[in-house]
């Protein structure tokens, strides 16, 4: 990444939500650039990797402003927030900047704190867990996936989003790289989705 | 303990429903014991601790076949069972004699598996947070009764029996001892029930 600079093609442009991987803070900023001054400035949420926290702090804080959703687990918000507790760190974080905060907790599933309020889900019951590399990435891929294809960021929406990223993030872990979660297909993401509002009903 | 058996007085003989603390195994069943041949057999949940696992496990294995809810951590669900994550864990000691097992996860929330499915639940979240001692014992005395209070041990009942004792001990924890939870009283734990219900549907 040292000499690389993210140049995004015409059509990407126009995106009306943007999601930016866990890479180096002045590289999310290239990509943030690009849109400035669009008619229709898109949705952004960004992922974030503890690297960059310990070696480019102010660039990742800067960034905090410029996004709306930050998407980050939950040792990385306390060593980001210097808070001891997630509930505390995720009211930090959007004092920092975006309006809206995931925390993921891994197998124990995650919160989202939006300006209309405090969502808390656990982790699908995986029971044949092989590979967890790729499950923040899909989980963060899920949401912006959903939010696209729903065309809204209310606090209902965004709730459902990320139950259906917890469902989609299941997947990725039951075996290597997307092999699972590419075989299985949104038939299986749907029926997780559904598993998950039953398992979590009282 | 060395020298105590427990003896229950007459009255207490009738109950629905015993909760076993984490007491020494061995007290434990002398109380299961005393209901041997009655006209009734109660429902009875118990607690254990790590230190029976390592002290006097055989005891304590023994004592699942006699109860009808384990009430357990997750370090000491895995210790126990030997299982590396808590679903298996959980899969597992329901095999041992329990028909219901609740998996807790402190600031994560707790888990259930009942005969009718599987049930999670994530904590209360808790902002002032000052120390955690009681919080499990006033977590399955809530389960207790809230099943006394039902007269139902069904999985909906369950169900809604883990979400008030995920309220009582959030309000546990909240001071030191039982100092918060006495003074919020039955208002403040409905109160907090019907958060969960709120932070928890999508």
């Amino acid at each position: 990444f040292e000499r690389f600079s993210p140049v995004l093609p015409e059509a990407y442009l126009d995106s009306a939500v943007v999601m930016l991987g866990a890479i180096q803070p002045g590289l999310q900023h290239r990509v943030v650039d690009q849109f400035e001054g669009r008619r229709r400035r898109p949705f952004i949420l960004a992922d974030t990797f503890d690297l960059w926290i310990h070696t480019t702090k102010p660039e990742l804080i800067k960034l905090l402003k410029r996004i709306d959703l930050f998407v980050i687990n939950e040792d990385e918000s306390l060593l980001l927030t210097g808070a001891r507790d997630l509930v505390v760190a995720g009211k930090l974080l959007r004092k920092m900047g975006p309006r809206m905060v995931v925390i993921k907790k891994g197998g124990h599933g995650s919160v989202l704190f939006h300006p209309e309020g405090y969502f808390a889900i656990p982790a699908f019951p995986v029971t044949k867990f092989i590979d967890p590399t790729g499950a923040g990435d899909s989980y963060a891929g899920a949401i912006a996936g959903y939010l696209a294809s729903a065309g809204r960021t209310d606090f209902g929406t965004l709730k459902k989003a990320v139950a259906y990223a917890t469902a989609v993030s299941s997947l990725t872990v039951e075996s290597f790289s997307v092999d699972r979660l590419s075989a299985a297909g949104r038939k299986a993401i749907d029926q997780r989705y559904r598993e998950l509002e039953q398992i979590t009903r009282f």
